[in-house]
């Protein structure tokens, strides 16, 4: 595929703009009684028109085979090599919540956790405690945590996150998680990647055995987990590669987290979607492309919730006409990977995707949906070809060679 | 995709004849008043039988969404990734007209232009003068343009083209176009893309002056715009690669100067669509690559004259059988990239291709057709990939591997 050096020298600015609508985890599988997915069984008039009057396709946003996260599968619609551009977990984590992370910080993702009386795990969220909860927990730690030579802050994030950072001189992020990822283990000692950690992982010990002394009586929130120990990354932007003024509408840290690493103005996207398309259209004059995150489709097939993820994806459809009466040169529908209520996660299909502009050289499909959007003209493709994708159909990129 | 050095090794020299039919600029876009691309309205008995015979699919030269020039559209069909073997327009069109190019030459390709009293460009083509217009011009610039320690060569292409040839001691070809690309603009001045050329780009400007002053009064052609200052790429060629020994058969001199960069033998094309036939079977014993370039269809959608390039696809249908009744083992028919009437350019839209040979697979697919070829077995690919296709189709390709 063309790199950015190339598409530097093809991209040119126009008034014309490009909307990408990610419907976090949109993809599924057939419900068992009816062999139908959750989009073949959600009553979307207003995605099949659009579909009709688009090319339509099936991505995958990492590879064959592979199941995304939220922002290799984001990096990758954004138009970056999701392999070649990786980042922890911590930094979406803390750009996402407006941490400041300087050169030399280190920028943890904590999630409080429940453990029994053998510190055995019993819930990984912690119930999910409210975020008020989180901060509550936050200031306890910022107040009794201590470790010589090292700043330490806890931020609280979204329910039970939050996000531990480290500053001072010789740190590094080649830390390897304590989460097990399962419950019913022991959280893991923060044990170091290579030779350069050895200081931070001692730090991390420290840190976790104090906090764990604080937290003891805070039941469920009794105990943490850490995951994704990183880095600022310096990564080429997006107005810097294809010249765009790009803003992100997301509700969820996360999201905006991805989107600031690429160099995207965060919006004020409020909590639901009419939040959201109230700011796409108080914002729609001053940038060239928008990206738009719709979580709930997601959060409901992780939790299994068939029939809510296809309450999820009509609630959308009965709003998409307000978001197209804005009339956007380029409009994209996809995901960032399917999450099928079926596994209950996220997952490796590939995921129906609709590109509407005025020379898209529509196809035949006329519904937006796994077997339909296998037969439309964009074929099975790699999601980062999009980005590309979207800049021609605006008519922002010259011609490659003579 | 396999690279040469695998290629190489299971390469093997056989009778068999690949035959490539490239019609360029083929890919279109629908009519707006009838739904129709220009390859769905031009009545193609003879392309449809043979999509009939053949294994369809849709295919891009470059990559998704980046608009292809007719050199990198080629490279592509020839077998090369066109992004990692790239090179200026000046050598493509220099190469065409049999001009001889020696290590250390800078070469860039000249448009003569017009420009108004202020210098502003009024038409970047000198409304396209005649050849013999611009061999005239290109006499009184040899005549007249001088500058000490270089030897200046003008050499005229077709129409208002030309070559202009710089040879001499420690020139550099890292000069920026003097072209704006766009009319309403004054000439750039040749700027240096590093020091190494600060040098050569003082010689260019000195010779736009120069020139400047002879061609003052010759309006329409009262001005030149340079683009592309290149030098001689040295690439593996055809024959080392694949065993083939190719013979390009096409009339315009920017297909022969790629085909020659990677070794074809150029033969007499004569002027029209019967004579490049007449050209490939009096040739067809001598070769077992032929690479047959029709323009029409490209010229026409660039004009942006639809019934136009519907005409010159039912030029080429008409023709097709005599082209056929050589009975080549492989025959391919594609485009080197879209021209569609209704962008009146070169688009980024993908290429209906058909391949028919022997032991091909044929596909459902019975007309070669944007909508039609969507459905072949061959899906959507990149073009490179075609060469492969082709030497295994011919059965000149070893198994890889034990």
């Amino acid at each position: 595929m063309i790199g950015f050096d190339e598409i530097r020298k093809l991209a040119q600015v126009t008034p014309s703009k490009i909307l990408l609508l990610v419907m976090d985890g949109i993809g599924g599988l057939p419900h068992p009684d009816t062999g139908k997915t959750e989009l073949e069984t959600a009553n979307t008039p207003n995605l099949d028109k659009l579909a009709a009057e688009s090319i339509c396709g099936m991505t995958y946003t990492v590879s064959p085979g592979i199941t995304p996260g939220s922002a290799p599968g984001h990096m990758s619609l954004f138009g970056y090599d999701p392999l070649a551009y990786q980042f922890g977990r911590g930094i979406v984590e803390a750009l996402g919540l407006d941490i400041e992370v300087g050169p030399g910080d280190v920028v943890v993702r904590g999630n409080f956790c429940t453990v029994d009386d053998d510190g055995i795990i019993t819930d990984r969220r912690a119930g999910r405690i409210p975020t008020e909860e989180s901060k509550g927990l936050c200031d306890i730690l910022n107040s009794g945590v201590s470790v010589p030579g090292v700043q330490v802050d806890f931020f609280a994030g979204k329910d039970h996150r939050f996000v531990l950072r480290l500053r001072g001189r010789g740190l590094s992020h080649h830390v390897a998680d304590t989460d097990p990822q399962h419950e019913g283990m022991r959280p893991l000692a923060p044990e170091s990647l290579d030779s350069s950690a050895t200081r931070t992982a001692q730090i991390a010990a420290e840190i976790v055995s104090q906090a764990s002394a604080l937290l003891k009586e805070k039941h469920p929130a009794n105990m943490f987990l850490l995951r994704g120990f990183s880095e600022h990354p310096d990564y080429p932007s997006i107005s810097d590669i294809y010249g765009l003024t790009p803003a992100c509408i997301a509700p969820y840290p996360m999201y905006r987290g991805v989107s600031r690493v690429v160099g995207m103005d965060i919006l004020p996207a409020g909590e639901t979607l009419q939040d959201e398309i109230t700011a796409l259209k108080k914002n729609y004059d001053s940038y060239d492309y928008f990206f738009l995150h719709y979580k709930k489709t997601d959060a409901k097939g992780e939790d299994g919730n068939f029939d809510g993820k296809v309450q999820a994806i009509e609630d959308y459809d009965r709003l998409l006409p307000s978001i197209l009466e804005l009339n956007p040169d380029v409009v994209i529908v996809t995901g960032d990977h399917s999450t099928p209520a079926g596994l209950a996660g996220h997952s490796w299909h590939t995921i129906p995707v609709l590109l509407k502009a005025r020379y898209c050289r529509r196809d035949d499909v006329t519904a937006y949906s796994e077997k339909a959007c296998l037969r439309g003209g964009l074929g099975v493709f790699p999601a980062m070809e999009l980005m590309p994708l979207a800049m021609a159909n605006a008519l922002k990129l010259n011609k490659f060679g003579a």
